[in-house]
């Protein structure tokens, strides 16, 4: 029986794609691109630092048998995505899909917060996605190619959210555009998705987003339905799938992974959960009481 | 200056309308009625109860000079609302909005329901909103007259929430009607809208949503940014202007008036308001310590 | 490589689950059956008319192996759908998932319907629905099982739509169900989840849907970008994968696989793409021209 | 009665207010503003063309009596929202709202867009709204006065469209910063709020996003149920109402005037509206015909 902490897919099932991942040298990049090269992928892996995507590169590549290209890539600059993509294409000949996923985040008041450390967030999350995505589209339609972008986003894209402001409206400018050029690329043959994961731990972003001292007064989990963090290869599994074409008629949609998350929290009468089961029979007495009254 | 407690609109602004109120007797359907008055409309409010609606139907009409007609009419039997309807047209000779408020409500946990009591809430709510739209609807479309529909439903009626999942099943419909119609039946001049209110107290529907006993364990409050309930009259004010003409371009939309309710339960970090000032001195700190050694 | 005409899970990925399918025996119900039973699973259908049941289940056995058990049951008679758990767990001894299939639905204009006919479509899909689940939860909950419920929706349950009002209706209740359980009963280990497809052809709700003569007139694929209907198969893959346990952190969740249709429509200037492409560089230098005077 | 093309709030509803709206020298910005002066305000309004504002400010001075004063900012340089800040303070002496409406748009297929192109609509959109918004609310907080915050959206922006996609990323940012904000900062008496539009007609914008020919090839009336154009009156009715504190229990709401627009495409059958009226006899029987011989 399967198991959230297995790989799901079939065999291959991304045999012969090869993928460009942005952020993919560490944290939740690092992990769906080991599950893509186990599925038969190559990877492309970019981020500022050339060092650590080495070291990743050579453990992943010996871990799964794949071909992993290390590619030092500032996403905020144009020029640097186009010589990504040519040693992309230099290396694999050819390129089938994008998975966007290098961001910045840290929780602060955001009266706190000056206007060039919002750009900072925005530039890497919001200019590095569309820049990657306009330089890969054009790719694609000009050697009209079909293509794959997914997008790694959060709950908070659409629910806003305080202390991680600029987080969310760079967020959100991604999800807008994932759902807009579902609409007017997939005549291309580019289809466009994204996820939002819910809180999954990683060494480097979680102790900026839930810093130790913090996680103690206000644990987490309590806001989390299933009373649990999720597993990163949970995450790999919704990704390759959505990479994969067996995916192929999913378009424009944002998966949400976070366990009920942000439903828990804006449903009026959750909080509930806190009246213990037997006050239920009390509450029940008086809500009667009161209808026969009235 | 304007004040959220004082009417609105100007005057006379729903003179010459014919308004129907379903469940217009008491608490926020008499409320919103009460401001109808004062703008120039005639009123019905229907209800199971014939000496409540009579009660308020003369205080309403004392208050405001006003006329109110009171109709007793099961919204769950369609014979019953034709009637309520024919009644309407022989009094005032027209109709003009339809204001579907009639509600039932309570908490429980799902699992001790049973489908009857299930069945008690979606009928009054979802069934009795249909029966009153499609009688009305037909009527305005067969006599080729303009009419506005206005819905109230909440904000679980697209987040759901436990505890009261009979009340957000069968106001989702509500809502998806809502739109659907807004749709379907703008080219008859047929406008349909929804106002979702957070909490706003009222002496009836009010004690079974949140029973004093628990009220005090479980402060409500602390769920919203605005940090108090509405009043009736800001309520009032907005539903006045989704029936008046001024919204005439405002089709298909639901108008959540609930001080930042859902959204700041739904927005990940929100909870991170338990911060007291002085430890984000501290939070800053760790953060940029962490950035610098990545 | 993957293809989306292909089963995409790994072998044995529902072994040793006994899914109960509403509505199973024929159409969309019966093609996810059949994939569930190719994974391992043992099998529940439901609907009214015995005979169809008992062919299809003997069909699906043949095809696949497994177990079928075929129960008539009216899904809007509560002591039916207990008749029904007690032949479930008469046969396989354990449930592990409900999928809410079971619909019904046609165009008509709204004005056009009685509220009987709305009711039959709103008792069939919203009350059908949560009868099933009322009494598989309160099963699981007493029995200190978890289990997994999958729902069937539309995109419209959240657009809305004309011309399928009481489908839309009823389809947005379910959606709210579905949400409101994932918040609550996630204690009890129980999770909720939901799929919207797009337009997938099937032989019998699909003539009611799309009339041949309309077909003709009005061809629905100019309003999906990736312009194909859905295969049985994608939808089968999507609904295997959540209900196994590899989705095991998605909970209230919606998944659309409409190939972009809805937000394809929902998207003010989608329709631009009737712009001939080289008419684009006349309005570019119209805009321009323009800029430059302002 | 009430008329969507006349004023609709009492008299003095802003008495005493100081608002400033960005790109509020032409268009909707100065319809907006035209009847917040009517209604007792005092108005700064900004762009990059001091002498289009100086004469703008003159005659809405003149129209309605009240006090005007125009402010030369780019409103992607902090520095000079700064300066514009303290010029309306040494103006008026306080300031309690911010209008963020200065946008940057044109119809593109996305292919034939520079990164640069998409930044200038990026950053006149986005990082104007939030360099204004930061500038705002943190004089607000260290002055613990409380402050309003009304931004004017998009459809899209939840949607997502194709060919304005910058547009549809920036206001989608800027929706979620009013969502974050509005639960962030409500402790501090802020509320934040957005409007909207669909398609309301101006003498700059209205030409980029509809080129004249286009429009006569692809007449955009056709997606708008209730087959008409906006009036600025009724956008200004709406804008008034949500600055005021009439509205003061809405907050992080995004109130839509689009005439049904967004819906009426999004609803998977609302194109059956071009199904003429004696043809929905003939479909009636077939489909009935096939349900009785199913």
């Amino acid at each position: 029986m399967a198991s959230y902490t297995e790989p799901m897919l079939r065999d291959n099932a991304l045999k012969g794609k090869t993928i460009i991942i942005t952020g993919g040298g560490t944290g939740l990049g690092k992990s769906m691109g080991l599950y893509f090269l186990a599925l038969g992928a190559n990877l492309v892996i970019t981020s500022r630092k050339m060092d650590v995507l080495e070291q990743s590169a050579r453990e992943m590549a010996e871990k799964t048998g794949g071909h992993v290209l290390p590619v030092a890539c500032d996403v905020r600059k144009p020029l640097e995505v186009e010589a990504m993509l040519k040693a992309t294409l230099d290396k694999f000949g050819a390129v089938h899909a994008l998975l966007n996923n290098a961001a910045g985040n840290f929780i602060s008041p955001t009266e706190r917060l000056s206007p060039k450390a919002f750009d900072v967030i925005v530039d890497i999350v919001l200019k590095g996605s569309y820049n990657c995505t306009l330089t890969l589209g054009k790719h694609w339609i000009a050697n009209e190619q079909p293509g794959t972008i997914l997008n790694i986003v959060t709950t908070y894209a659409w629910t806003g959210s305080g202390y991680v402001v600029p987080s969310a409206t760079a967020k959100a400018g991604v999800l807008a555009m994932t759902r807009s050029l579902a609409a007017e690329w997939a005549k291309y043959g580019i289809r466009s998705n994204a996820i939002a994961p819910g809180p999954f731990p990683t060494e480097g972003a979680w102790s900026r987003l839930f810093p130790e001292a913090l996680a103690k007064k206000l644990d987490p989990l309590n806001r989390i339905p299933v009373k649990r963090y999720g597993e990163h290869q949970e995450l790999a599994n919704l990704a390759a799938y959505l990479i994969s074409d067996y995916s192929a008629y999913i378009n424009g949609e944002v998966v949400t992974i976070d366990g009920g998350e942000w439903l828990y929290g804006g449903g009026e009468f959750n909080y509930l959960d806190q009246v213990p089961q037997d006050m239920w029979d009390t509450i029940e007495q008086m809500v009667r009481g009161k209808k026969e009254k009235e």
